[in-house]
């Protein structure tokens, strides 16, 4: 460094040293061990790269589910499964720039004492005892940094941990790693002037998405097993859907964020929330109980007294509302056939679906975007300021955007409100369950080339349950063929939207996993998740579908699957 | 009117006139029949005037607890209780000025379609079976306006009823009547621009508080027995108070807002909510137990899915911390002799009595008023504009305060989310299930005199459930003797504590009756409901108190109550 390095550089590279000695050297893979830089997927490098013992790879390729009981019989130490995570996350740094911070001495002295408590006492912690969690860069752990990706907030440790890090722990879990987000968490790829850019272990030319990419990088590279990160806009959907992960997004109130950094803080208009990543259902779904009843309202005054209800009926036959395309950029080929498929499949299942007009996404996703900058991006600059860090170029809307008046800023949570009100009221008319529609319009993305997130941002301005959940099918580059938008008849629906259909590489995207969202009402976090499982179980169900095919099918697109 | 009067003028005479004229003949008080001016406690005239035959008298002194089950089983019609309340609430509006909007005809309708149903099915429609119900003047009904106090309003009713309005009328209510309010509801008593100023029936010479002034004037007249007010910084809490009747605050979020008319529309930092004012807890109850298994979710999107929780635990004993006063200004003889007496008998009972310190109440006193002038009190001066009405004294700040930027707007919310984790801290180190303090620092005020919201704002600010419930106790002019401000010794707090202090006239409010407030966690409307009740039986409990005397006693200060 010289003497004319801008600050922000000193410090992004201060941080970025300060990571790198974090790491132990006996985890640090070996230069000649690694996969060739040519090898687009590398989830399959850690168990043939002969790095990690057999034990290591079982532990780390099991799911929590898996783990949590053989942890609570001592049948696996914590000490051992925290040890196999702490490593393979390091590789997964190594390879993918997905750490922001560890804290690997504290997790160590944890999982002892789980162990120690297992041993003194017989009986496990809570419900996630002993199980290693990794958490996204915002979430407060006491004497780590969250820089959420300015050069402003390092060497600015957290005093104490936050409210959400006191409910895992007090049920068992193991806080390890903290996650690369995005500036300020506000781009949907994960990238920022501190740590850079955060690649995706599935095809390492693609976006992991944002801003909870960090997570989801690592956890699909199997560096955890379950991760928490955040949505304000689509940030825990996003990069779930990108991975082929299970996320979902909790309506405001129900996990804990205090002490949590925020991007924009103090911005209350759309709600920040935080939730779970992980690779099955039943983990979302463990994690989501073991929060709600560790009491987070008793810490946290934004959190809600609404413990994991058991008893949520989810009806037999669901009446699911289905959004094709939101009217503003088409899902791209795989994401339309998963779609089409899931419908076929369902319906089979005796489920009642129905067309979801999308006469209101465009107006929520406007809203969400006028609530983002209401500040005239001042916040945000501030920080920047404070280092003369410059503004990435996916954020120039929080450069050039115009502050409202708190006057004008009240009328705006009026219309947020109206159309609330008539979202309801449609969903209602409608007799819904569920609304089934894409996560994103791709399943992912080249680098840098992220674009639209009107299908998640809809759902955080009505402040609903979403789940992204994978299909189950991959994209096929023979049946998932380009979009010809020069074709004269091709008409685009906006900017975005040919952008999307012409960004669409089959040839990159092969063989990668599909997702769609499914959304449910405010605050039915139960019923997503039950309902999720019974869109997996008709999505499984092949038998009953009339010969529409899935990943390798070509049926996708035939009559039978168009009707609705 | 000349043609030079100012349009607000116009608008506001047309507007009474509107009101008065909507007033059956048949239901007037001939003059001769009315008060005599200087008669101060008007309570006692309904029953003493021959206006209103035994029926109509008996029906009119029950309270809602006791009317349901007669309505329900048919020994009382709908239409005949409602025509008896509709007489009364004409009487009240002569006597008190605190009605807004009548709709008599609606409420005779829909009365008789409740005795209908019942006559055919042999069911009562709802647990509000043909109950009048009568409503804040924001609460939006079909047909009628909302003006809250703003002549821009008159003439702007509304196109549809609020979805508070369709909950009631689905568990059987009839609405007939709205009440007074204080221009935008931003006042502490009851007077506008339009109607004027509401009367409180116990004392013509003092306010029946306000915002919800017109319902507890109503209430307390008579002429309803039960009524939804709304509360923003006191708004019920300050009107049950000041007329010795109960109220339940509950969090925002569990009763619904949607399509009431707000004095300062979007403005979200701290929620309006509504909710019920009543002579009996019991009443409270079945308001909100029947609104909230109306699942008003289905119908606001700003509702929490939480329907009323019959199984919610009341500790049998309570660990209640006790705020003597909050350190800004300190309340009148009559309520520090409640508040002690009150203390006594909850500990006499066996519960915990612990101080609670002030230390963090004026920063939310301070907050509230914040965010209630964040928008420069643009909002407000919009619609005076429209008129040309002019800004009324009380209200002076709404005319005097600079906009906030939104950048500034979300740092205030930041503070105000720093203090609701500070004060939840707090309780929680403390292990309290409730606050007893003060409502007012006063039993009441007399008219234009009101001072200092700061014992109901704070739990505003924190979106604690919160109730005002009168004591039983009445102000002793013998005991409760006038304040000497001017003794060398007396020390005010701050110059509304010496406004307060020598403003309390103990003629003028000699047998008036004393409220406390009593404050559990945020959506804990049931507990604080069960603990009201266990406030009451302990202060109903006087052999258990080893000579602390309520109202006629003089020991109210003695040794034995100063100990906590």
């Amino acid at each position: 460094m010289t003497q004319s390095t801008p600050a922000w550089e000193a410090k992004a590279a201060e941080k970025r040293a300060q990571l790198a000695a974090s790491l132990p050297k006996e985890w640090l893979v070996p230069e000649e061990l690694l996969p060739p830089a040519d090898q687009d997927d590398i989830t399959t490098w850690p168990a043939t790269s002969g790095w990690f013992t057999p034990e290591e790879l079982r532990i780390t390729e099991s799911t929590a589910s898996e783990l949590v009981p053989l942890l609570a019989s001592g049948e696996l130490s914590s000490e051992a499964v925290t040890r196999a995570f702490c490593k393979r996350a390091v590789a997964a740094q190594q390879l993918l720039n997905c750490l922001s911070e560890t804290c690997f001495d504290r997790a160590i002295e944890t999982a002892k004492a789980r162990d120690a408590h297992l041993a003194s006492t017989g009986k496990p912690l809570g419900p996630l005892h002993g199980l290693p969690v990794s958490l996204k860069d915002n979430i407060n752990v006491k004497g780590l940094d969250s820089t959420v990706g300015f050069a402003s907030h390092v060497g600015d440790p957290s005093a104490e941990d936050s409210a959400l890090v006191a409910v895992l722990e007090a049920a068992g879990a193991v806080p390890y790693v903290k996650t690369n987000v995005p500036t300020a968490m506000m781009i949907a790829e994960t990238v920022n002037n501190v740590f850079g850019r955060t690649i995706n272990p599935l095809h390492r030319g693609v976006t992991p998405g944002g801003s909870s990419g960090g997570e989801s990088a690592l956890i699909a590279f199997g560096g955890s097993c379950l991760g928490v990160g955040s949505d304000i806009g689509g940030s825990l959907r996003i990069p779930a859907a990108c991975t082929g992960l299970f996320t979902l997004r909790a309506s405001g109130g129900r996990f804990p964020v205090r002490n949590c950094r925020s991007g924009m803080p103090g911005q209350e208009a759309v709600m920040s929330v935080n939730g779970p990543l992980a690779r099955t259902l039943d983990d979302i779904e463990a994690y989501t109980r073991a929060v709600l009843n560790g009491e987070p309202w008793l810490l946290d005054s934004k959190c809600l007294p609404i413990p994991w209800r058991e008893t949520v009926p989810i009806p037999q036959k669901l009446t699911i509302g289905v959004l094709w395309n939101d009217g503003v950029v088409r899902p791209t080929p795989p994401v339309a056939r998963a779609l089409k498929l899931a419908v076929a499949r369902l319906r089979a299942a005796g489920h009642t679906l129905v067309d979801w007009d999308p006469v209101d996404q465009a107006e929520g996703t406007q809203l969400l975007a006028r609530m983002f900058v209401a500040d005239g991006g001042k916040t945000i600059q501030h920080e920047l300021r404070r280092t003369g860090e410059p503004l990435r170029p996916e954020m120039h809307m929080y450069g050039t955007a115009a502050e409202l008046g708190t006057a004008d800023m009240w009328k705006l949570h009026g219309e947020r409100t109206a159309y609330q009100g008539k979202y309801l009221d449609r969903w209602n008319a409608a007799g819904l369950d569920a609304i089934l529609c894409p996560t994103i319009p791709f399943n992912t993305v080249k680098h840098g080339t992220f674009e639209h997130v009107g299908y998640t941002g809809v759902y955080n301005v009505l402040d609903y349950a979403c789940m992204s959940f994978p299909t189950g099918l991959v994209v096929d580059k023979v049946v998932d063929q380009a979009i010809d938008h020069t074709d004269p008849t091709y008409v685009p629906l906006s900017p975005s939207d040919l952008k999307v259909a012409a960004g669409y590489d089959p040839e990159t995207m092969h063989g990668l996993p599909i997702s769609l969202q499914l959304v449910a009402r405010r605050l039915e976090e139960e019923k997503v998740i039950g309902m999720c499982r019974s869109v997996l179980a008709a999505l499984n169900n092949e038998s009953k579908t009339n010969g529409v095919n899935g990943t390798n099918g070509t049926n996708g697109t035939n009559g039978v699957v168009h009707e609705i």
